[in-house]
């Protein structure tokens, strides 16, 4: 990372949990949080078919998805009770196809503004005892009030 | 579109219907395909809670996969039978919340290399009467041998 | 255009004149003002060899350059007379070599918010009769007190 | 980085350099090489006025072209002596106003395809005796036989 932040809310990790029980395509998804500090986040995924495309790789928009979710967690602990966040963009490399049993994410705040912050999220495929880096994307976050 | 554009495949609408029959996380998800031709897609969507974030938009993840996959399907019609698309990356802007009973997206193709395919794909909320555009990206897609 | 806009200024032809006149960088290269309305902007660059990259390309440096400043100044058509943009990122595919006498570049405004603004930029090579598309961007800009 | 690669081209630091010395844009730009080893380079641009934008920053244009060429040259460490390297898209994140005497930046591979290289590259301001991180991007390059 590239500096250290102080969390907003004392309770950001109960608000970032929060981010995960209430959004229901992440709960449809099957998308869980594996741990949270101030700036970052952790995901991960066990991956089935109905998360695939046509040729047996995850879906490029699942990886997205859990790197976008990651990113939002990860911007959600720096920001206070009072406010939210909402994705502006973001820019993702698939870098190789995403085959194995699970998908872990780990999303990390590069600059945090007053009302944008920007992170990076790197997706990475567990095959066996291998964990291969499948994705990496740069996303650019709105802080609002709620 | 900027240009027209000849299939390879003369069978090029099979071919396309097959990208979404056999994609297990679209079928998991709904996305349905309404139209294609040489060198764009159309898909749509009826939203359903399990869809949405945290705060009762479309997620960004879920909005995303479909213009990805619509863009995939859009450079679907112009390979040949023998070869596959995979996204190698993509940028996609949230414009507005994506609210309403349903998203409809447009893909096209703005430049057809024969390794890379570049395409833009829209999507748009349907709230009653009124079509609101909420995202817009680009994406690049690799032809390869299937 | 996706949609018509109001500019915030009356006077906002003067205040995109000075976007180009007062930008060091863009008098250095060259980049000239050719029209500007209410979201759109358009530019024009004679090429010479300084703008060139290794193998006798507009260089991807350059073409982004005018295809930001041409976003920049799309925008700057609309903020308020104590307002100033600032480019927060955009995503630019180089979708064939520039060659030719001169390129021109064309920006809309897709979304105008009042934080944010989005716009989409594309560059073309003109080579004796024939104009190509080369580049297409999508921008995000910032609008801050100046 | 998250791997290590070995160069196609036992000279590739001479190949590197010529990068940089038949780049018209960069030399008229005054863009440096500073260091490059397999799969990473670094650069250096002393900051004149002849670079800024309307408020005095470095222009997002000349920031993202370092950024960009650096890139490029990471990339064109690892391929043949007969291969060539071009950006096929970028998107990159300018996190704070480019403000100092210099500008320093840095570039490295993160994936090595036989045909796609994708790169990160980070872009820092000098001022005084402080370095502040002003932009990060994400890079697609094509390698291609010249």
């Amino acid at each position: 990372m590239y500096e250290s932040f102080n969390p907003a809310n004392p309770d950001y990790k109960s608000a970032v949990h929060a981010l995960f029980h209430r959004a229901g395509f992440i709960q449809a998804l099957g998308i869980q949080l594996k741990d949270v500090g101030p700036g970052w986040c952790e995901t991960t995924l066990t991956l089935e078919p109905r998360h695939l495309q046509q040729d047996g790789f995850a879906h490029a928009g699942l990886v997205a998805t859990m790197a976008d979710h990651t990113s939002g967690a990860a911007s959600g602990s720096l920001i206070a009770a009072n406010e939210m966040i909402l994705t502006v963009e973001y820019k993702i490399n698939l870098l190789r196809p995403g085959v194995g049993e699970s998908l872990f994410s780990r999303a990390e705040v590069i600059r945090a503004g007053k009302r944008i912050i920007v992170t990076e999220s790197a997706v990475f495929a567990n095959r066996g005892n291998e964990q291969k880096l499948i994705a990496k994307g740069i996303f650019t976050l709105s802080v609002l009030p709620k």
